[in-house]
């Protein structure tokens, strides 16, 4: 006898709607990246699989700019690829300098925290990026300061940080650096191993255009050092790279792989498509197609009286925070252009919510029917 | 320029072949569910998603047998579940009696440990259940100890615990009780509420027959006050159900959501999709299905001369552990099934490795076509 009674009611399969995903993401997923995704499945130490994860990390090297053995997504979404960067390498009583402007920075901050490390904040108002000066203040005044760990894309504000000159100053006062790429990736120039990054983590949802809940991770030498000769076992087991890169395997081909946890075998032939077509495309035309729809949806919004959040130099091109214009009610809008158009743009977050919506125009929806759409709709909306 | 050229080689979109999963999970998967999968992607915060969420944790009480609030999937494994169970319970010097007899019970003591608590083993053997009188030692000899953790149906061995029975000791210890329902969920009796379960994970990719990558949980009343009234933050970010509760709501509908995480959308149409056919078959005719399939399979195993592992009153009909003959070739049996018939079996896990195959009657995959097609591969490889 069941103790709980089957539902009442009848319960149907679910079809959702063909939105057009124009928010901070999950964005629009390619009918391909779909396609794969419902492919049949596979065990987890498939012969076939394996050659797949292969594939994968090998296009993950060339996404990120990296020759790191150690690059592979986590089997979840970005959150825990923060996570898993920050609970490898951070041990208990090392000092991070998070640099915060936005959500992000201080999701970093409450990692570094849960895992025993001394979180040294350096602020900047949300909108605006991090400063260099700022930054090295922080550095001078701890010098046993172990990491800077900074977002490089905040996809609460739009602001892009520049790594490349905050990696550089890091490294010149010793520290390792540990590189939110989450809206990043895929989008705007990273260069993993130019700029020394030592820690990075993605996610699948944003430029790369895949569905949520991988997030693309890559360790350097010096990283991998620091996780391999900790004094402590890493405090998380799912997240233990000592233990996950027994399955992912050391390099990009061959070794024997043993079980550590089943890998989301589905998501991942996603994330594998989503790859394969920017490598197809090429990655340099990939950022360049970002900066070319901004372009022509900032010009369109300029035409509608919409401003951007955020100055020139630091502006996001695959997230645009457009500051509400005076007396027009947030939630409506936005209602209206989901209930009416299908069209799904983001609200803010944090400090922003109510002041900004979130355009994004990320991977497979950075194209011109998705700008025009936007702003055709937008137009309609406002008016 | 980019510092790493693209790879020399084309890669080539992945087509799976379509293989049999009979090994210990991911088991075969419905064409209804990947169709499921493969639907456009909605934002995570969508209010049609919303619904979905909760229509997902109304079956999910339904196939736990709970009427526990704090019902969801976690956004990732099934070994993600297990440390979200236990990372949000125990907190630092908490003592946790852990049942162990295979691979399962070893990986909560690792988690039990990682976490600042103290594990306390009741060791069995591989293949047997762990007994009643040895767990009630331990609960004497440790009149400390806060929580009881098993592994109900153990993967690794193909053995059933005695859920309700251990339950119903540790609870008269005055402990909680956590348990590990990766491979029982859907396959065997499991009745959270009547059995006094505190807390409980599972996996999407066994006998709910999804795709890999989620892991449903479900707290009691009891657990919750634990977790509300902490002395510490629950040391994993991500994993921190006081978090995620804001974003999955307290119970099944209606109140704002706030953003923890990206949700994996795709992933969570699919689970919605195999338990609404959970709900539809019936949870008790599921049950029967996976017993009426197991004792076909025995039989016709018995007729080549198969034996399995473990004493029918402790045995999984989800997961068969056969002993292999001697002189037959373990990896060589496997391997022909594979390449020759798409077959895929499990090999041997931990100390059974070599010794026993593990076929996987799971599900979607508990049927009689899969059994009479693994009986005559079998009966083929083996002459």
């Amino acid at each position: 006898m069941l103790s709980k009674q089957p539902l009442n009611k009848t319960i149907g399969t679910f079809i959702p709607p063909v939105r057009t995903l124009m928010g901070p993401g999950p964005s629009d997923v390619s009918p391909t990246v779909l396609n794969a995704l419902a492919r049949p499945t596979l065990g987890h130490l498939d012969p076939l699989f394996i050659d797949l994860m292969d594939e994968t990390k090998a296009l993950l090297q060339y996404a990120f700019q990296t020759e790191n053995k150690l690059t592979m997504p986590i089997s979840a979404p970005g959150s825990a690829g923060m996570e898993a960067c920050i609970v490898n390498l951070v041990e208990p009583g090392d000092k991070v300098i998070v640099c915060q402007n936005g959500v992000f920075g201080g999701r970093m901050k409450e990692n570094v925290e849960r895992c025993g490390g001394i979180a040294v904040m350096v602020m900047a108002k949300w909108g605006e990026p991090n400063s260099l000066a700022a930054i090295e203040n922080a550095l001078l005044e701890n010098k046993d300061a172990k990491f800077v760990g900074f977002v490089h894309a905040e996809t609460s504000t739009g602001v892009r940080n520049d790594a490349q000159a905050i990696c550089k100053l890091a490294k010149s006062h010793g520290c390792m650096t540990i590189v939110d790429a989450v809206t990043s990736l895929g989008g705007i120039e990273l260069k993993v191993d130019e700029w020394q990054i030592d820690a990075i983590y993605s996610g699948s949802q944003k430029c790369l255009s895949c569905v949520p809940g991988l997030s693309p991770v890559s360790f350097s030498d010096e990283a991998v050092a620091k996780i391999q000769n900790r004094q402590s076992k890493v405090q998380s087991w799912f997240l233990d790279m000592n233990l996950i890169v027994g399955y992912w395997g050391q390099g990009n081909s061959g070794g024997k792989r043993a079980y550590h946890h089943t890998a989301p075998v589905n998501s991942l032939y996603a994330l594998h498509e989503s790859l394969r077509l920017l490598h197809e495309e090429g990655l340099e035309n990939a950022i360049a197609r970002h900066a070319e729809k901004h372009q022509k949806l900032k010009n369109g919004l300029a035409e509608l009286g919409l401003t951007l959040l955020v100055e020139e130099n630091s502006r996001l091109p695959q997230l645009n925070t457009v500051v509400i214009p005076e007396g027009v009610d947030d939630a409506s809008v936005r209602g209206q252009l989901l209930n009416d158009y299908n069209l799904e743009i983001g609200a803010g977050l944090g400090e922003l919510a109510g002041k900004v919506w979130r355009i994004g125009l990320m991977g497979y929806g950075a194209s011109d029917k998705n700008v025009d759409f936007c702003l055709s709709a937008l137009k309609q909306v406002l008016k």
